[in-house]
């Protein structure tokens, strides 16, 4: 039997378990990324584990998250992380280079390897044919030490792609008609798969839109074949020599599938405040708007930006608007740059942001109160951008620049100009400012805001644990643990940036989960979705959470959860959530026997007749980790 | 007898007072301009005055200060000042168009005319023969309602310029030569006319680094006479008609004089904190430095820049270093895309920056922990960049880049290579960013950011104040109401950004204040020195600050603590400054009838035998202005 793409690369990478029992397996990760927000965290843990230098072929440390540097957190940190970089035999992507994802797409990534990174949107290289995964810092410190990667065999979904876009529709559109068809939730557990007669009709840069976006569907990854294609990409990145051909077997068997014939996708958009809520863009014709951003590591690559730069030329934005523009990577800038388009962008009156995350992370730009954005990101999540109130749409860099041009949201085919971007034969190629690895005799530089790591302690054999926050469906990463502005330069400070633990759900919860010292929360479907940041488990722990107790959760936060101490549970029967609520005590008992054994087992509810029964679904090494007190612990004590 | 260029502005724009006694005069405002972080204030009180439209020639309302928009409230003030601007007649620079200082010279300023900015360099327009100061927002709103500005009729120091610039030293070594003579008290009082066959070798963007460094100085302002340079100037900006020639007759007679060898002078750089702690280049070459900043209003022309791309083209910044670099306008920053001079900075590992006043008011790009920061900008307060512990040097552009190669405070003159820029013939022209005055029935946009204005209580006859800060020399504004990202944005909201007040000095500031309901602080030189924010005012006064006892005041300063109600006294015997402690309480009777008579008054302090002696040097106007609780009110009342 023929094996599909996903299990090709599985198969030459797997360290240990069986690709066909649908259990736990292990890989072994040929490269990693990591970037600010999360990589001093991943950096102090590397260190913590006593390691010299990185053992993978490959480890890239990038700065794009916190640069706008208001006060002297970010700078600390970027100092830091230089440092850590050089010593510890990594690749150091200084701020202004650009977007790690794109500037991986570009200079590093390779198809047929395996990549790790610490962010959710790591994927955006699967569209390189490479198996590229998010995961947490601590997963990624692990991988960077040699370690395999563990991970729940994924089922693969197939997306067959049949026809060719039509003008004015593009690789945005795919991705978030796939949105539209499988939700936020469609794609947990499973990795996509592309394939079909349409797929050699979609650029490197378009594939990696889409797989980048595979993360709004939960996706453990997605993956593009290895074509002529990524051979004409790696070519013009003068990596010719970097191209393996790559592709399912004919006969390859696949868990799902859906088909799509992109001659019939018309261009959309989506509507606040969840990336699937997706409808066409003609549906919203009426509706003003104040502010466009394009840029992201979803859509910020030269043919994007080319392509907005054409639509813009000789035009002039809307005085109502606000348009901002952050250029994917230094290598996307200086092209615009040195052909002439950036001088077409700045006439049309566009504001140029650095080659940064910048606003797709609440890192500026807030739109005005009330205001709808039109973006070219990922995720529109409730407060994002920074402005409570705002109303965030996501869309393609088409119909961004038609809508900034006219102050409406707006369906590009009614523009009268057309676009035309031809590949580039050869991308500008400058790589001064990736610093290569350095001395391992580098001294580290840790200013005021690199914070030693809080240790998780072992678990307890009984808890009785107060349940401080109950919670819905799709609770996101940024609701535990918000990023924006004022935040995200308290990454590597843990007691600092716990005092904004679940902030915009309840303000008080740091004050009153340190005044329980121990406690659990509970919570509705998909509990951790979004964003890989694993200070959504680090800050918690830190404040004392020991049980999250959800009918169902994310992929990537489940496993930050166990890998910082805190133990996952969900309900055996999901009505039980109905019964629990803020203020009750439950109490466990015989707990370390209890996740060694598949069983469900019962937790007593005061003042409730019956326990109720909850399940754990650990597997034997994550049940270790758990024992230990967390992967840091369990890792220093096997090694 | 002959006038003098200042002379001759204020006798043909006189409207109240005689130029010969030294007393206050009133002139007659042709233009005026206000930024984002203040004009909030000016047009809110515009708005009060109850008047429609602007009464100048040109007033324009620019944006350049909060531009990173790390929540709702930047986009909020932009929203209100566009709708403002619009309504009320006035020029609107949208967000991304440039600093205000290098626009308003590029596309308004005018020889010959005056010009009144709520901003303390507003003086950069004197480098055009412009009679251009900065004063508090509501100054401004009275000028752009058609009334006069008073001012202390200014003593006329002119700097007698000869010879001409050597290599690698620039504009920015001539001011920073003149505050190491003078120090930053020496221009208090004064209007500083740069006259002498040095002057023809100065363009004008280069003469308005040196009157916009004139700020530092505690200069009322600084002016250039309008001749050749500046008829080129306006002829490269499609604005030849707007030339007209000024001078000082040759027999004008100065109140003060110094002389400058313009041959003679070396590269100088400003050490931490003070922009007079000047010394050459040269003496400093061993410190190392983590940061370069490149911009400002000062040191961000065309000229400027191209300067810098022609030092690093070619070239690499050292890795130690984080070179940032804000050009000064959309016409610079397209000048040099278009020229490509942006892809020689790009390809150095330069980090682009908006168009806006950034860094140089501590928005973004904060150093590193105990950093070194070389500065193009103006002031190297403590504290000012974010960064507490950071050491901040000002240096021409020429030395900065110089520093950013090589990662040390590096002489130019040690280079390699040189530098030739041209004047440009034809500046880069496009008005699309800037919109014209609008409809009169523009709707006023008011988000939740822009707060009602707080209108201080008449003047008690009888105080009872308990001194609740006693300040040493020099307080400037940032040590009264700080700036920085985290409270520039609340600009437009008193009582959110009145818990900043004294913020770094004491952090219970403004809760002792609040409790305390009236209070007085007492200081010693030139209190208020630095930035012209009426914050510093306004804010203390809905604190409850009632009094300021100084041994003297800056002269922006103390007109706007009069503006807000605030009664600035001096001692007559300014060592009874150190009899007086925090927690003492002064009493002051018959006060109403002692600010109308020119006698110095006794001030009663508890616990002490003598009474202290204080005057307080106001107008008649002034008097009246306190009487009634400050300039709104007695506008109002007049009106």
């Amino acid at each position: 039997m023929g094996k599909n793409l996903t299990q090709k690369i599985l198969s030459s990478h797997l360290v240990s378990g069986d690709l066909n029992n649908g259990n736990e397996i292990a890989i072994r990760i040929d490269q990693t990324l990591t970037q600010d927000a999360t990589g001093t965290m991943a950096y102090l843990q590397f260190e913590a584990m006593n390691l010299s230098r990185v053992q993978t072929e490959c480890s890239v440390s990038y700065i794009d998250h916190n640069t706008l540097q208001s006060g002297f957190e970010n700078a600390d940190d970027h100092a830091f992380l230089q440092s850590a970089a050089a010593r510890f035999g990594a690749y150091f992507s200084r701020p202004g280079n650009g977007i790690c994802h794109q500037v991986h797409l570009e200079r590093f990534a390779k198809p047929g390897k395996t990549l790790l990174g610490s962010d959710s949107h790591t994927p955006t290289a699967g569209g390189m044919g490479m198996l590229a995964m998010g995961a947490g810092g601590l997963d990624v410190a692990v991988a960077m030490g040699g370690g395999a990667f563990y991970l729940p065999t994924p089922k693969v979904l197939r997306v067959w792609l049949t026809g060719q876009l039509s003008q004015w529709v593009s690789a945005k559109d795919i991705i978030l008609e796939i949105l539209r068809t499988l939700t936020v939730k469609g794609g947990v557990g499973k990795i996509i798969e592309y394939a079909g007669p349409g797929v050699q009709t979609l650029t490197v840069p378009e594939r990696s839109t889409i797989t980048n976006m595979g993360a709004e569907l939960g996706a453990t990854s997605s993956i593009f074949p290895s074509d002529e294609q990524t051979q004409r990409f790696l070519e013009a990145q003068g990596r010719g020599e970097d191209y393996v051909p790559l592709a399912a077997d004919s006969d390859a068997v696949y868990d799902e599938e859906i088909k799509i014939d992109l001659s019939l996708l018309v261009p959309l958009i989506a509507q606040p405040h969840s990336p699937d809520n997706v409808v066409p863009v003609s549906e919203l014709s009426s509706t003003a708007v104040q502010q466009v951003a394009i840029g992201s590591c979803t859509n910020s690559s030269y043919q994007d930006l080319m392509r907005v730069s054409q639509i813009l030329k000789g035009k002039r934005v809307h005085p109502n608007v606000s348009l901002v523009i952050s250029p994917g990577s230094r290598q996307v800038l200086s092209m615009l740059a040195s052909n002439g388009s950036l001088t077409d962008l700045l006439d049309s009156g566009a504001r140029l942001l650095e080659s940064t995350c910048g606003p797709c992370i609440g890192m500026g730009q807030s739109p005005v109160s009330k205001g709808v954005s039109v973006r070219t990101f990922n995720r529109n999540f409730l407060g994002r951008s920074g402005t409570q109130d705002a109303s965030v749409f996501l869309a393609s860099p088409e119909v961004a620049a038609a809508c900034a041009l006219t102050g409406f949201i707006t369906d590009p085919r009614t523009l009268e100009q057309s676009t035309m971007v031809e590949f580039p034969k050869q991308f500008r190629i400058d790589d001064s400012m990736i610093l290569p690895p350095g001395d391992p005799d580098t001294p580290i530089r840790r200013g005021p805001n690199i914070q030693p790591l809080p240790i998780a302690p072992a678990l307890n054999d009984s808890l009785d644990l107060p349940v401080i926050l109950k919670l819905g469906n799709n609770i996101t990463t940024d609701d535990i643990m918000p990023a924006g502005s004022k935040i995200l330069p308290l990454r590597s400070n843990i007691p600092a940036i716990a005092e904004f633990v679940f902030h915009k759900i309840d303000p008080d919860f740091a004050s009153k989960a340190k005044a329980q010292k121990q406690s659990i929360i509970v919570a509705g479907h998909n509990y951790g979705q979004g964003s890989s940041r694993e200070h959504a488990a680090l800050a918690p722990m830190y404040l004392g959470l020991r049980v999250v107790l959800a009918q169902s959760f994310a992929r990537i936060h489940r496993a930050n959860l166990i890998n910082f101490g805190i133990l996952p549970l969900t309900f055996v029967d999901e009505k039980d959530l109905d019964c629990l609520n803020p203020g009750m005590v439950l109490h466990i008992t015989d707990l370390r026997q209890a996740i060694q054994t598949p069983e469900p087992f019962a937790i007593t509810v005061d003042n409730a007749s019956n326990p109720i029964m909850v399940k754990h679904d650990l597997t034997e090494r994550q049940a270790k980790i758990l024992l230990a007190g967390g992967l840091l612990n369990s890792t220093k004590q096997s090694v």
